[in-house]
């Protein structure tokens, strides 16, 4: 089955250097997977607010979760919402300042923020979250408490009006530049995982291979 | 000198988790100087945009620039945003999913965007800007042409509407829940720099010592 597109609006077409844009879902969805760190920005008092947290996609949509008390969270039920999700991949030295940039894969999803009411799909919701990251672990943990449930408000967007915006390879000098003494090229970057630190207050020793395997990017 | 404060506002105290929030400014500043991406919030017909860039601090100011064309460019001139600034050091595996956490470093910023509209105030930023990277490098670079400077815009925030939001160690299980079996602890994550990939169109061969100490975090 064809994957929906996410067709763009004329608020998330890529306006400058559109040759970077990209509104097909199959990449929208790869660099949604690839990054858990979102941007999530929202309005209040008619200022602009960006605050950091962790998403997670599940088909048409992604979700967020925070304290139901949070500022954030308060904030977003029902109301328009931007998320945005980044990964910086490397810096590209030009020959000249103008034509430095930064390789980067990066979406932004606009749309109204549904609350996730119903009890039992919440909780599908932060299991899936979980299971998202490390496979098998849910049922290992101490269940939900229905505090810890009530205390905690889960969001989701539709992807329906989405842009992905990448750069990537070397610097774009125009030729006449290329004579320029100076080093010219990419530093990759990339995002990685240290050995795990068990909880000094005990925990299984063997790290699971979920954590092995965990990856950003 | 003692350095500024940047004494909480009723916008920029941290209501949750309150003892996670910092708000001196030598705190604040090593966040902003160890991460160079940003996310800029910004309100355009009502609507929240965030938009990743890169920022840099100098003093009291946090500057960032675009292609004076530019949606993020042309909203924010004058405007209120929210610059934010986060770093993900880790990931916090509970004995329930309710304790699970990210170990991270942000920084928020709020006010107005002030426009440097004097050319040589802009020149002398974005010199700053290559040289806080790569020390050395701007001489070298091929000249701003008067084009170039025109189509780029600076813009600048004061540091004195802020809060820093730090989260570090181990997980934060009650007693109760440690007798759970399985694993608990951090998953450390860090950017690092990959080998400098020189432009195959010819580059000075040797990579500057720049390359090799540059480092997010």
């Amino acid at each position: 089955m064809p994957r929906p597109s996410a067709a763009p609006s004329e608020r998330t077409r890529v306006k400058r250097m559109h040759e970077r844009g990209a509104y097909d879902r199959a990449r929208i969805d790869a660099i949604l997977d690839a990054q858990p760190l979102a941007h999530i920005g929202y309005v209040l008092n008619g200022a602009p607010f960006v605050t950091p947290t962790l998403q997670w996609r599940e088909g048409d949509h992604v979700y967020w979760h925070g304290s139901a008390a949070s500022r954030m969270i308060e904030t977003c039920i029902e109301a328009d919402v931007c998320v945005t999700v980044t990964l910086m991949d490397g810096l590209v030295l030009a020959r000249s300042a103008y034509n430095h940039s930064v390789n980067y894969r990066s979406v932004m999803l606009l749309g109204r923020a549904r609350l996730i009411s119903d009890p039992a799909e919440k909780e599908t919701r932060l299991k899936n979250f979980v299971e998202g990251m490390f496979p098998g672990r849910w049922d290992r943990l101490r269940a939900m408490t229905p505090y810890e449930a009530k205390a905690t408000t889960v969001l989701a967007i539709e992807i329906n009006e989405a842009s992905a915006k990448i750069r990537s390879g070397p610097p774009g000098d125009p030729d006449e530049d290329l004579m320029q003494d100076v080093w010219a090229g990419v530093l990759p970057l990339e995002v990685r995982t240290l050995p795990p630190i068990p909880d000094a207050r005990g925990s299984v020793a063997t790290p699971p291979e979920y954590l092995t395997r965990f990856k950003i990017g």
